[in-house]
């Protein structure tokens, strides 16, 4: 049967394959007394055997397609799967106390984790985890599911998920995903900007794609209305096949603006840079003709891993980005961990309000080892390109004057250390805190650039968490209070002789950016893939015709009022 | 040995008394192979017998001091704890399984309290509550520790505890407990105001007083500074006790001040009201010379009970609030649920950021049924005194006149069934949310009258969650992003003729309080406890000269510059 669901267009594009669902599984099951011990031993056995061959198949895909270092955690599991002590001992206790082989290997398995994690031995604690995996594994033998391997994944599919974490994502074979679909999350939630970053069209918020689609069903995934087909019809399929085609074609015209500057029609120049995650997002922005990068959020460099990355090996990264841009503007995010983004070797106390929490600069000036470190690589960086420094969640002026001050020490010790460094690095600060937007005339005398962070600027705005669906009515990003404080931030920008960008996803939106343009915003941050389309839209409008648009939203009252000016003034 | 710790003062004055620790205790035990059973067994009979002897001690305790409802709870773990069912289980699993008490205890309640909770009937899914409670209960007597009975205080002393919940209090008797020390919580934690509210002495924020004071300690709670001694020496009690005298010395002064307006040197006046949360609070309003009430809390109507008040519940508390202030203004705050506030028979999802969740009006617009039941008591209490409604949370003005229409039609509906309701409800809004602030004027032209909520709109201006210890430095009343949209908030309301007023607890700061009379604050709402004391404060002030101070604060750069101008412009 064919069924629609709606959810929130995410990432452009249509994508049509085969489900994939990425959940996790029902492991619940109930202890048993059983009579027939040894047929419980022997079901334990065939779900050890049967788990051992999988496992096996996935170190070898993971060995071949993803490097040593993703598949030795396989061969941790593999070791644990042959460890006679903690097959016997659930083999005794299924003997001893009459019970099913899922109740015997869970306590079993329960009482090791309980073990290995009160070592004092870091490397026998990382072993509870291995533990758990394993049990999961044989468990899901056992009752019959299917547990997923997303590294397995050796066909074009379709992703379904509940959400999709960044863990999740570095996992995904990047060449046979075609889109995603996912129950919850909105246009900024973590799934919905890895998405536009890989370019895969992606549907969020659909409440019940888990649900509603098995593996295997065929799904359509507009990316552009936010539509999920579930076992379309061959004509809809057909249908879908042309606005692929058609959607293409429009790639195709928007190409031919690659090596255009952005200019409005009366003739006023704004840059259009892209957000970026790691050196690997380089070819996007080149490939979509971005004039710099506006926001290099340096929080992947800090995951996937064990420990913080070296002074070194940020350099690396750094001088990799710089060298590759060839002069054109970088604007790297210190490290803005916490909040929802974690680290495994950086345990932080666990909060009630994480995203009003010991978070990004924050934690920073607490941890200024981590800081200094970052701040040292960067530095060193900035002999290799035009590098810009921004610091994330400032929300009062002693936060930034006492980052700044870091950054100045540790810059003058690399001088007397005779490492080179760049005289002209611009050093600015995200605006993403109401209070910031508030004193943006203050703040303006003392830094370089704005940079409005929106996504953060609206939730805290507005007093609304932009990933709770519940309330995802109340992230209103034309709400005239937003409108107003961008206003204050770029008009005192401007009366110092700075600079304001913005690089939250509104910078990317076609009903926005009439709006930002007429405002005065300098730079446009956004997925590397909007750039085109955001390009072949400013040179349709006229920046004095888009004053006027911005001066009547202004005073407008509600989100919705302003959505409908935007609508007829650009036609739309 | 006497130790002194360093908290946060949360409520004025000085308590001298024996500490009572209101603590989870530790009930971790391992599970142990025996070989004597009948041992254990006797343990737990033993243990049995002593929890049946304590509550019925407490049952009857409660009985007496608190009343029926609240003894009805000790009936039905009493009932548990005498059910054959139960204990037997236990005895056959230490014997079959031979394992130590604790193990068969835990195990086995764990099985029926599982099942309990899968049932469909509402009342043995409560019956689950009560298993755990006696289940910890006589683990407390199997491990011999001890576990806390606040109900049984029945001599002076001062509560020790990690944090005081709403619910803690509430069982608390008032006569018998002096003062409060708490290792979390800031000046506007629940406990903070919950003991201004009942005019107890209280530090809150000490991060270590349960583990350095144990039960019995002497124990001196400063609420004035922040100190509390543990096991002072005599001489420090005697000067403490001289402390305390001066304080209610210094209460007698202001009390002198008890009938007279609130009026500056130069003759401005300004109205000081008082925050409550029940009908009983009406008395310290009296006592305090509160000129009216800036807050009625309604949330306590809704808490500590199984399921929402009527509306004729409802009715008869605000009809009580109202006569009892006779004619005198009540500002009644429709229900702000949700966040760290919940119901136990109102289930709402988990979320990840409760203060930036479902709550308030957001969760009012959507459960209408409980909304229109509030409004309409109180449209019908309007007949009995001076009624003001204001909406808390309000971000948007869509939910403001959404909640206003709905209003209407309430009133509409009681007209028209021959309902007397008053011709002069002013109709306003808690101004807590920076988007809020930002369009004050665009409200302005809407609402009555504006009360700002500093405690959410400064933990939302600069995005820190005001509960949480690692950044309460960021917890800034006089950051001047704070100041600019106060001031931005009064303007507006004059603007347009109507009233601001303030009922966080910066309101009844004595540094913020010369700001505000100099940004033009009209109303002032502060605990009862603060008022005369405000009173005393306001009567010594220019406004002229504040107006002066407030012009100037509002173009400092940081919340310490101005603590500093306040403090030499104000002499202290």
């Amino acid at each position: 049967m064919s069924t629609i669901l709606k959810g929130i267009a995410a990432s452009n594009g249509i994508a049509i394959a085969k489900a994939y669902r990425l959940v996790e599984p029902d492991l619940s099951y109930e202890k048993k007394n059983v009579q027939n011990v040894d047929e419980e031993v022997n079901r334990l056995h065939s779900a050890v055997a049967e788990s051992k061959t999988e496992l096996e198949a996935i170190r070898e895909h993971a060995l071949k397609e993803l490097g040593a270092d993703k598949a030795a955690i396989f061969d941790a599991h593999l070791l644990v799967l042959s460890d006679p002590e903690l097959l016997s001992q659930i083999e005794d206790k299924i003997k001893n106390d009459q019970v099913n082989a899922e109740f015997a290997l869970k306590e079993t398995a329960d009482m090791f984790v309980t073990m290995f994690e009160q070592m004092d031995n870091e490397y026998m604690r990382e072993r509870a985890a291995d533990i758990r995996d394993v049990t999961k594994r044989i468990l899901a033998h056992l009752l019959q599911v299917d547990i997923p391997n997303p590294s397995m994944i050796a066909e074009e599919v379709v992703v379904i998920a509940e959400d999709l974490t960044p863990s999740d994502t570095a996992q995904l074979n990047r060449e046979f995903v075609k889109g995603f679909a996912t129950n919850v999350g909105g246009r900024t939630s973590h799934s919905a900007i890895m998405a536009r970053s890989l370019e895969i069209p992606a549907v969020v918020g659909t409440k019940t794609a888990i649900q509603d689609i098995q593996n295997g069903d065929l799904v359509i995934v507009n990316g552009l209305t936010g539509d999920v087909h579930i076992n379309p019809t061959p004509e809809v399929v057909e249908q879908y096949k042309k606005e692929q085609e058609k959607f293409e074609q429009q790639k195709a015209e928007w190409a031919k603006l690659l090596h255009e500057k952005t200019v409005s029609k009366d003739g006023h120049h704004v840059e259009l840079v892209a957000n970026i995650g790691t050196p690997n997002d380089l070819q996007g922005v080149v490939d979509n003709g971005g004039e710099g990068v506006g926001l290099y959020r340096t929080e992947f460099l800090y995951m996937g891993r064990d420990e913080l990355p070296t002074e070194e090996e940020q350099f690396e990264s750094y001088k990799a980005v710089l060298e590759g841009l060839n002069g054109k503007p970088v604007v790297v995010r210190t490290l803005d961990i916490g909040g929802d983004k974690k680290l495994p070797y950086l345990p932080l106390p666990e909060e009630m309000n994480p995203f009003l929490g010991f978070r990004a600069i924050r934690l920073c000036l607490d941890r200024q080892d981590i800081f200094r470190t970052q701040l040292r690589a960067l530095l060193r960086a900035s002999a290799y390109g035009n590098l810009k420094i921004m610091f994330p969640m400032i929300s009062n002026l002693n936060e930034f004057r006492e980052a700044k001050s870091i950054l100045l020490e540790e810059k003058d010790k690399l001088i007397q250390e005779g490492v080179k460094v760049s005289d002209e690095i611009e050093v600015g600060i995200m605006v993403e805190i109401p209070s910031t937007a508030v004193l943006a005339d203050l703040f303006a005398k003392e830094v370089d650039f704005f940079s409005v962070g929106t996504n953060d600027l609206i939730q805290y705005t507005m007093a609304a968490d932009r990933m709770n669906e519940r309330i995802s009515y109340l992230y209103q990003p034309y709400n005239p209070s937003i409108l107003r404080l961008v206003k204050r931030v770029i008009d005192a920008a401007h009366q110092e002789g700075k600079w304001a960008g913005m690089c939250g996803e509104m910078a990317g939106d076609e009903i926005a950016i009439p709006l930002l343009l007429g405002l005065g915003l300098d730079e446009f941050s956004m997925s590397a893939s909007s750039i085109l389309k955001a390009r072949s839209q400013i040179r349709t409008l006229n920046k004095a015709d888009m004053e006027k648009l911005a001066e009547q939203a202004l005073n407008l009252t509600t989100n919705d009022e302003v959505l409908e000016l935007v609508k007829k003034f650009t036609n739309h």
